[in-house]
């Protein structure tokens, strides 16, 4: 798993920073991409990027300001011009569906593909499939926000090949009964349980968005071991009136959510614009004080989940 | 007058050319910018360049395809952003309207400035005041669409101030009233007619945009003797069956337009992907063989009005 950041500004496009778009790419896992909040111009960002629009199989929108969803009607619709065929989801907010419907039907535009919108009243468990499970919390901002959490479900381990080759089973069913943990009867009356030959788990991640937001309690439950926070910080600890004011979170806060959640690694992003260029190091280097491992995003960055 | 293209692809962004918007700077002429059409990402688009969202005071939509509508909740909540409050109009196709209210109330965005919509269901004359006017003709294109032709009124000449020096007319009112064109007797029993000692009209501009289209007749109504004609060129006329079957225009057309119209000079835009890098210069060429000065736009390109 990767996170790429399409747009790591707040509120308006910058020639710095794009407003608001984060990938999770998850091309080994699903071959698939998700993408949290679709400001405008994601899709003149993708452009850019190896990411492949049709990839995309589910958007999260945190919430329902113009920085976060007016890139959604135009990727959408290049989505479907270049030959994206398979469903999509959009989750969100209550609302999310007219503003995308209405931008669709005033065009006249038919989409080569299916969008299902999930849209939420309230927090819970919001996907679960074979391979992750996706949790939505109510965070604290001017309009109703939804913060994520992205769990991996554990992985069995491999099973281990060289312990059983001493009992010379002959290739066939018996090393999938085995790996799927059944109790197997060799011909020479042996008794193997496939528990006993299967490695460990494998680690699997957990992955936490924290949009727009001021501090509140439902964002430790969110991030609780994840290995990557990505938590906004639009604004430095000398601001912190004016974030909370303003519903939003400062790098100090972020870093203790970090600490106290026990997280593996945090990156900061939805940056003000007045931290241009190397300013937004200031935010760096404020969280690195209370949380070590931790990045303040650029456009374009890609980190691998976790990272170091 | 001065025309800076903003965007000059057609249908979905590349990396080279930008969806559609044309601004058209009267800034001598109202102290204001026009702008015909925002696709998605204009607001990025004006970033780079001198306009100031707050001089934009009317949009021009010429049909509500997402690559001409898209950048529009963007740009007017930045205009907002930025101090814009002076009131905007925004002419179109029926629907426009319902566009931006949607996504403005989905939003809870609280505009700086009034909006006031001229939804548009025929063509005609849809502005007039002491200085401009502006018709909407309607085009030929898969839905409603219009092309704009925009006519700077007369302007009276100066006074010929030194015709009038061996009357020795005292400084004051009498040179206002001559410039009127008044008739004024002087203190010695003269009798001037300010009619006469007024230069010729300044010259007065027209410019005409064509978008989106198929030919038609209308398009040389609107056309007719412009000071320069802004008009798609989405292919080749290699491509001419293509262009008629979604619509749209070939260079030649665009060409055969300029010079049966006798206007003084022809803008290409709303180019395919097709044609990459120098690649429009085929269509350039192309036109140029009927109508001389011709251009094809590029994004950023900023033309006088009229041009050479
Ligand atoms: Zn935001
Ligand atoms: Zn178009």
């Amino acid at each position: 798993m990767e996170l790429e950041f399409l747009g790591t500004g707040a509120g308006v496009p910058s020639k710095g920073r794009n407003v608001s778009s984060t990938a999770l790419k998850m091309l080994d896992e699903r071959n698939e991409v998700w993408l949290f909040d679709v400001g405008e111009a994601t899709q003149h960002q993708i452009l850019k990027t190896a990411i492949k629009p049709r990839k995309i199989t589910k958007i999260f929108i945190t919430h329902l300001h113009g920085d976060h969803i007016f890139g959604l009607p135009g990727l959408l619709s290049s989505r479907s011009n270049q030959g994206g065929n398979s469903p999509l989801e959009i989750y969100g907010p209550v609302g999310i569906k007219l503003f995308v419907e209405t931008s669709l039907k005033v065009t006249g535009s038919r989409l080569s593909y299916p969008i299902k919108y999930i849209e939420m009243k309230n927090g819970g468990e919001i996907f679960n499939d074979k391979t992750f499970i996706v949790y939505a919390g109510e965070l604290k901002h001017r309009v109703t926000c939804f913060g994520y959490r992205v769990v991996e479900k554990p992985r069995t381990g491999e099973l281990l090949v060289d312990d059983l080759q001493k009992y010379n089973i002959p290739n066939g069913p018996i090393f999938g009964q085995l790996k799927a943990g059944k109790t197997v009867t060799l011909e020479d009356g042996t008794v193997l349980n496939g528990k006993d030959f299967i490695g460990p788990d494998k680690p699997s991640k957990v992955v936490t968005i924290i949009s727009d937001t001021r501090y509140t309690p439902e964002i430790d439950k969110l991030s609780q071991d994840a290995d990557v926070i990505v938590h906004e910080s639009t604004f430095s600890n000398d601001e912190k009136k004016l974030a909370y004011n303003y519903f939003h979170s400062t790098a100090t806060q972020a870093a203790e959510v970090a600490k106290r959640s026990h997280a593996k690694g945090l990156i900061l992003t939805h940056i003000s614009a007045r931290y241009t260029g190397r300013g937004a190091l200031i935010l760096q280097r404020e969280a690195q004080r209370i949380f070590k491992n931790t990045k303040v995003a650029s456009d374009f960055d890609l980190f691998e989940v976790p990272f170091k």
